[in-house]
């Protein structure tokens, strides 16, 4: 079978590869809609080692080609959805409420980390009964592959910004990742939504998701802008959608003591974050710094389909490109420069 | 009246003041009994910026001298205990749930901060329904004194640590503060503590309070330490009751992922505190780094009575050394150096 | 001054009163729009006992006529609403969490209960700083009268059922406070919400609110045409909206194991509410039961204030009849009987 | 090899049966210690329905015999601890963080209910990886076999009564789920801590572990002496420990507003359970009901274990007979009287 691949660091391309099998609790599905991801992008630049000839992708839905003699939920044939982290159900981590660190740190994150990516033409799910989830007849495959990351990672952004019903947020970065966690802020009961983004598009998007303001980062201090506005309260949440040190700082800045800062971004490089000492109120504040790895599962994956299958979030609106799978090089070298006001790529297989 | 003021940075003295009144809301307590903290020390150093003849600390209990019109629960003669903290209950802040982050931050931190602090003759008291405590006729003054902030600040230390029955807790630093996160981890049914600590008087108390395993970070590099005493696995919450930069990057690094990062040390000085970003899972490790300044009020206050009352701790135990109140300043300069063994001394008033 | 009264269980009127007088923290409010609630009805019937020439009503806005010298945030002119709830906000309940528990089982409701309500030419607050919310300008009189109930009950309903995003959730009763609970199911995320209710008024106004799914009780038992509509699987929570034994029996028949059901009912008679054992899996089901009494205070008002700000809910839609001050008595005796239809009947003063 | 059954409803005998046999991911352990529970009483007289030569018990350790090829932790000859409730861990329930509700109510419950239990020469156990814990060297067999339920569901009791630190609890029955509430309240730092039993020897065993004040139901209301004894304040929490009507009502009478009530008692009769309504504050108290089924699984069981490794609680007490495997009949039928003053009854296989 065909299969993209990182050679090694800094080289992809499509390759042969052997088609994978399948064990008692497994399945093997046959992709039909795919996303890239920026962070397919990090991989592939080394951002968690080298690699060799390894599957790249975490964002598919398909159609299931065959399971393991002990999957009772699925068969052959049936449109599912995927989460792109796979948790491992009985690891001490998922019994202590942290499925995605299932084994070790991040353990839940297996496609194109410990084992082959999803941008092949056929895919080994590990537990497909905890795993996959059926997409309703309402939700088309395109929709659906949102759920694997964007959907998850962003809402459980704003999920986990402890968001009093009417509550202020703040939500730094407008990238895929970001427009979910300003959705997943409205879909949560915030009474404000202050979006910080300086792409024209983005901020349009993010209006759109359920921003009620939008902070220019080119144009102003993004904190000094969010205190101006709150009329020096803060918010009573703020959202790191970018994985970078100062938007981190940022998010301390702006929030109130007692308040949540949440991420969700992928701090990719540099030895530390920095907490500024005297906004966090000299370890006295009571704010909260909390973060997350994309949530998966059949329970979570099931639930974000009955979002999209009740039109309560259409995430298609990212979807800026369209690529056929053996146009997939070409896709992925536009998501490194977000060449062409690429936001999301979605990939026909 | 007498009062022990800090006159300005580096100079305290015994001064005469005159004595507060009471508003309506308000009370006068004579103190009986006090205990000088460490913050008295880094606020005389200048901590929080100059003062003028402020007097200082924040650790007494007392007899109600004279209560406001409108105050229901208390009056003159009854012995009490009152918070460090003492919250304005209808702050919005008190409504979102953090009352001690009255107004502003850090805003219910009124004694020695916004107004004179208790090493006085008579002491002034904000809303005394919502931040006095009666205590019970078998706590002695002396173990009351304890409640104000040692107990509420290092049990809060071990409360906001969300601490499973029978998991494993780390405690950074074994001071007063950390002697009670220590207890409050055993209170709270920890199956393992284990104690950060070099000084001998102060590693057998913890072990008294309930550490199973003591660290001597003069030894061993604690962090490694700790991740070989549990099999590389790390602990289910790390509390650091310190203030220091490494102290806190320790706790993140010998956290399991999903665990929890507890502060309540005082962050004195340095720009910056730094996450370890790898050891925070690149933002991923669903790690909750928490903080907290020691609740207060006359619920919270009641509660560590009840809890000296039927015996669960004795703090008296820290008391190393006591003194007049007219020895106050010999007290305090041994306090800066903690000499002769010194934890906490008593002030008999 | 004018108010509207109970002279004695079962006869109201309209008499004149003395206007009340503001306390050092009390505010003295002028009404410019209220609503009439269903427990009004209940009160003049009797449900919390004898009362005489006992001012009605806990739902209005209106102007700040007084303040008593030590309120800090409000003058004379300003626009406010107000919570029909007016915690003691320093009490012991308050402290654990519960102001709306002020001092004795739901003592923090005072209007029309412990003291005068608020169908009146002037109204007392009491704890005007704690109690009291400015309206935004761009919020009307006729919105805001909305938050000191209607909106903070139903609302209620919904935050704590614990809907999980994407989550399922039946609503029993399309009354106000039902219709509520329906858009508080929708502002939190749920992925579907199953309203019951028989009145085809209502049944369009659930769907406006955000319901997916409507059971008609007249035609089939509730709780097997939810079993069935959601495959036997149950709901994540059932919300309580009535206040009958039936109803609360079903919620816990149609929730699934580990799910929670939410009651705002006021359960008005009866000695008992029944609990199906067999449903509650034999005491073992991991259900929970929880209710509350409508939050108030600055903080929960002025958030819902900012939810009707930015246009997340359109609360006159349910004013279905409007009427002048002194008309209330008609106002009155038609929500009794909920003749043409009435839903909530808006008053002006 | 021999197991001990129920023949049929009201009828037990020692068999032969075959031996179980390990699935890829199962275990098979060979029992050293066991205890008799209750509702192996209850199940005999028929209370979950028929069942023909269905293998009783759920509380046993031993040693693995076998092991699935899938199984990755547990190896033959390793000493292990196995929870009563033995849930599947990548079931729906379990992913919304109820696992002992796996696949269906109280599915997790597969020990002599939907499978053979424990009482037999071999015991076959599903998921050993999330199933089975090790036994740590300094923890006796005996004391390791009150892991599986007595520990786990006393201690839940306490865990869901949402204690306050210092708070006041009161514990209705102590029996051995009872005494084990009694226990947990104690170990998660509550204050006081009211025990609510009327045999002598129950009574000192409580006290024994934490009680700090005994109501004798046969001599008072405890309902009345509860509220007398805390001043008319009532409790933070109730736990209710028997699984009757009458103690589940005292519950709700004894708490305060805003506390929580929390059964771990098995309710075997009756259509209902009642609220009474007036004690309910009319559905407005924001009382909390709450319940449990014995949480299980390595991680639950490791941290019990480690609770006993460091002498944290010694359940042996409560182990006031003992017999050999072929004396259970006898200890069967003195458990169903509890004659002689039996608590638990001891099986040595």
């Amino acid at each position: 079978m065909k299969a993209f691949v990182m050679r090694e660091v800094g080289e992809t391309a499509i390759i042969e590869k052997d088609r994978p099998e399948a064990g008692p609790m497994d399945a093997i599905i046959r992709p039909t809609e795919g996303l890239i991801c920026t962070s397919d992008c990090h991989t592939v630049h080394g951002a968690i080692g080298e690699r060799e000839d390894l599957t790249l992708g975490h964002e598919v839905v398909g159609v299931v080609e065959e399971v393991g003699e002990a999957v009772e939920e699925f068969e052959p044939g049936d449109r599912v959805a995927v989460g792109a982290i796979t948790p491992d159900w009985n690891s001490a981590a998922a019994q202590r409420g942290h499925p995605s660190q299932s084994n070790e740190a991040l353990g839940g994150w297996k496609f194109a980390n410990v084992k082959d990516g999803t941008f092949a033409e056929y895919v080994h799910i590990n537990d497909a009964d905890g795993n996959l989830a059926h997409i309703p007849d309402g939700v088309t495959d395109h929709e659906a592959a949102y759920t694997a990351d964007m959907l998850s990672t962003g809402f459980a952004g704003a999920e986990n910004a402890d968001i009093p019903m009417g509550g202020t947020v703040a939500v730094f970065a407008q990238g895929p990742v970001g427009l979910m966690a300003t959705k997943g802020a409205e879909l949560l009961g915030a009474g404000e939504i202050i979006a910080v983004e300086t792409v024209p598009e983005r901020q349009e998007l993010a209006r759109h998701y359920g921003a009620t303001h939008v902070v220019d980062f080119a144009e102003v201090d993004p904190a000094e802008a969010i205190m101006e506005y709150t009329d020096d309260e803060g918010v009573d949440a703020a959202i790191e959608a970018l994985g970078a040190d100062e938007t981190l700082q940022d998010c301390i800045r702006v929030v109130k003591p007692g308040g949540t800062v949440s991420n969700v971004g992928y701090h990719g490089d540099g030895e530390f974050r920095h907490i500024p000492r005297a906004e966090w109120g000299v370890g006295m504040s009571e704010i909260d710094i909390v973060n997350d790895l994309c949530p998966g599962g059949r329970v979570r994956i099931s639930r974000l389909l009955k979002l999209l299958d009740e039109g309560r979030v259409d995430p298609t609106k990212m979807t800026t490109h369209e690529f056929e799978f053996d146009e997939i090089q070409e896709a992925f070298e536009m998501m490194e420069t977000k060449d062409d006001g690429m936001i999301k790529p979605l990939i026909h297989f």
